[in-house]
């Protein structure tokens, strides 16, 4: 945990948002496996552990706005359970960790949010992503499960995210640490790009990486020599030479601060002439976002100029065709890159998620944009010191999606597609760093995993 | 998967059961880790499994009884998915492996439920423990999802532990697979055993092993100084010279099969003569297990014999006294092993506890034990061939028990309190195979994990 001033100092702050009534943050239960009492690694919410910060399941935090007081309830262990569980820390030592005084056993909480509903005061809570706190929910404020999302409070959410969004010093070492363990992930997955590993040897290698640094991987890891497919968790394959081999992975520092990097290395080592052009147009796209990225700038428009980058790198080659500024407004690029830049990072790997992409990437001045491609962006909004975000461009040769757009002639002004059918077996490339955003640019966090080709062969020679 | 007919004929198996109406076997979904899309790694149910074989979220499964149909209701992937997801395979190819021909899409599960209920007809089911499935349920049969699992089909629940406790002879051979990655986890950890290393780092490269071999760890793993404290899942403790390190792990097969073995090395490297003198008795008691476990043996026998040369070996170093088959009687012998001598493994580590311990371990004859130690063997009743299950007696120096027993006198006529103390530091030691009852006894699956004092400190050695 960070010092207990860290979470009084949050609290505090979330009650000069202009709330009444109480805030009701749920803690994470266990997560059962394939029984009850078999369960993954605890995840605490990441809600809670930014604003009372213990890290075990069954707990329930209340911040409540009028009286200004905080509560943490919790069960403490009986007697039985410390010959099970060894000796334990009460609740009272736990939650003056957080810097509260206020604590009682679970059951208590039902009392306290009947009384506030009782006085006609109201009870804010974010949505829930697990069913257990659905249940939860429905038996402490009689809203059924089913629907219970609808009934979150917009007031917190967007509360929440003004705290959340500008990352602390001591946040960024948190994902500093995140990264240092993501780099070693990388470098090992990189070593092991070799004709005839298996995918999946490789990703849980790494991802046995990430569990020994003390914390989990920050999401599912994406390891495939089919980069060209976005939502890819097969890792069924044996690589085979003249293949690229993508691998988007990180990892949470203990404090469950993520990581999130994407390297794409040539199986075996060496990159072909083909996939060393596409590479370096990829890795200029990346630097441009970095270098345009800086107080007051729209990720969108940084989103938008290494659209850019990309069509001018693709027409180079032949494979685009026509004025790049038109191609970029027109989506053509899309073809080849049909997601955002990036995303907001920090305890959540796209931060905040569970509290709605449109509060956390997006704000009144900066709408999303609904055309194919630049809609998948999760972040558009101006940028402020203290952002943490994912920089990810990338250039993918989906078979589905050239034909779709050859058959139906979408952006046929753009793009030759001809050419492009000379790549259909190229698979993608992305390459992804994480960024800070500070008072006058953008600095990557931590030591940058090798990314230029020369790097990237270099490790993979020294194995 | 296995063959199409594995699935028929367990079908099958199931309609002679002598249930009416249908059964209705649901898969899991994805489980949320800290946001919705950000998910744990998918885990199946293992009844489903058992049952339908497919390994992947989204579907339910039904049998009927009355017509002998079966079926699984899924949903096939939109033109749209397939450029995020690549080509997919359809839900009618998926479930003719299951040997399966009727299919519709998932919402048609409905339909079906209601037809059935509207007739009259009874619908089985079986206790869900995750919410996502609670609220399915409440969804599908208009039962509360705080209560349904009062509802569940006890008929059915005795139905499937019927065909799953005994397993043929291809589940065996993917319990070996599973055993043959927890044996490289165990020699990894052994080898890493050494002072100053921290827990985390070897319970997180473990994993790893368990991850690059295709499966996930069976279940939490425990690797602990403190192996006195049995439900320890805390890893945060750098490892000390003359400490015993306890590792309790085991892989799951690339089918979900599960292996759990539990191993104690000291740290370092080299047994102490009081380390010896314990693990020795431990390990007798292991092997008395083994060898008096056969068909038509209640396992609950073989417990009680393995806590008889328990007591017997304690007695002889002092520890405890009196008559030993007396001793373990009076559950003597519970303040050093307070936990059972094993549990049946398959499809789940704890073989079917989502359906009931006491109809997997017990039955009308052999009931459970009402005495602190003995109440807690999962395991109590008459085997039979295949039959896979764990022998893991341990001997444990609990300082909070050793004082709450002291302090009450409890068993003093064969406990020697003033010995007892002198190890109040020792900590804990287990020992753990997985075993198959066989025609004529039992063996251990796969090459034994190194056991023996020498075996140990020759792998430490190495290193
Ligand atoms: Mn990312
Ligand atoms: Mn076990």
């Amino acid at each position: 945990m960070f010092d207990k001033s860290t979470y009084s100092n949050r609290r505090k702050a979330l009650k000069t948002k202009g709330l009444t009534g109480i805030a009701l943050i749920l803690g994470n239960m266990e997560a059962p496996m394939n029984y009850r009492d078999n369960t993954y690694h605890f995840r605490q919410d990441s809600n809670f552990l930014y604003f009372f910060g213990l890290d075990f399941p069954g707990l329930a935090g209340i911040v409540d706005f009028d009286s200004g007081e905080d509560f943490i309830f919790g069960n403490d262990v009986d007697i039985e359970d410390i010959i099970w569980m060894g000796p334990q820390v009460t609740l009272q030592e736990n939650a003056a960790k957080a810097g509260i005084t206020n604590t009682a056993p679970f059951a208590k909480v039902f009392d306290l949010v009947k009384a506030a509903k009782d006085a006609g005061r109201k009870v804010h809570f974010l949505p829930p992503y697990r069913a257990e706190n659905k249940l939860l929910l429905e038996n402490l404020l009689g809203t059924s499960a089913q629907s219970i999302n609808t009934h979150a409070s917009l007031d917190l959410i967007k509360a929440v995210i003004s705290l959340r969004e500008v990352k602390e010093a001591q946040e960024v070492e948190e994902i500093k640490k995140a990264c240092a363990t993501g780099y070693q992930m990388h470098v090992a997955a990189m070593k092991m790009a070799l004709p005839g590993n298996w995918e999946q040897k490789i990703a849980g290698t790494i991802e046995g990486i990430a569990l020994a640094g003390g914390g989990m991987t920050s999401f599912p890891i994406i390891l495939s020599m089919n980069g060209e497919t976005l939502h890819n968790h097969d890792h069924s394959q044996i690589l085979q030479e003249g293949r690229l081999m993508l691998c988007d992975a990180g990892a949470e520092s203990l404090l469950h601060y993520a990581s999130d990097f994407t390297r794409t290395t040539p199986v075996g080592g060496k990159f072909t002439q083909k996939q060393r052009e596409i590479y370096e147009i990829v890795l200029a796209a990346n630097n441009t976002a970095t270098a345009l990225s800086k107080p007051g700038v729209t990720y969108l428009s940084v989103h938008l100029a290494a659209c850019e980058v990309l069509a001018a790198g693709l027409k180079d080659l032949g494979l685009m065709k026509g004025d790049v500024k038109e191609a970029v407004k027109n989506g053509a690029h899309a073809m080849f890159l049909p997601h955002g830049l990036g995303h907001m990072m920090g305890l959540d790997v796209h931060d905040m998620e569970d509290l709605g992409q449109i509060y956390v990437g997006y704000d009144d001045e900066v709408r999303p944009v609904d055309q194919f491609g630049t809609a998948y962006l999760r972040m558009g909004k101006r940028l402020k010191p203290g952002y943490v975000i994912t920089n990810e461009p990338g250039c993918y040769f989906i078979p589905a999606l050239i034909d779709k757009w050859q058959a139906e002639g979408i952006n046929k002004d753009f793009i030759n597609f001809d050419k492009v059918n000379e790549y259909r077996d190229f698979g993608g490339i992305r390459l992804e760093d994480d960024i800070l955003i500070t008072e006058t640019g953008a600095e990557i966090i931590g030591e940058r995993v090798p990314i230029t080709p020369e790097e990237i062969e270099a490790v993979v020679a020294k194995g």
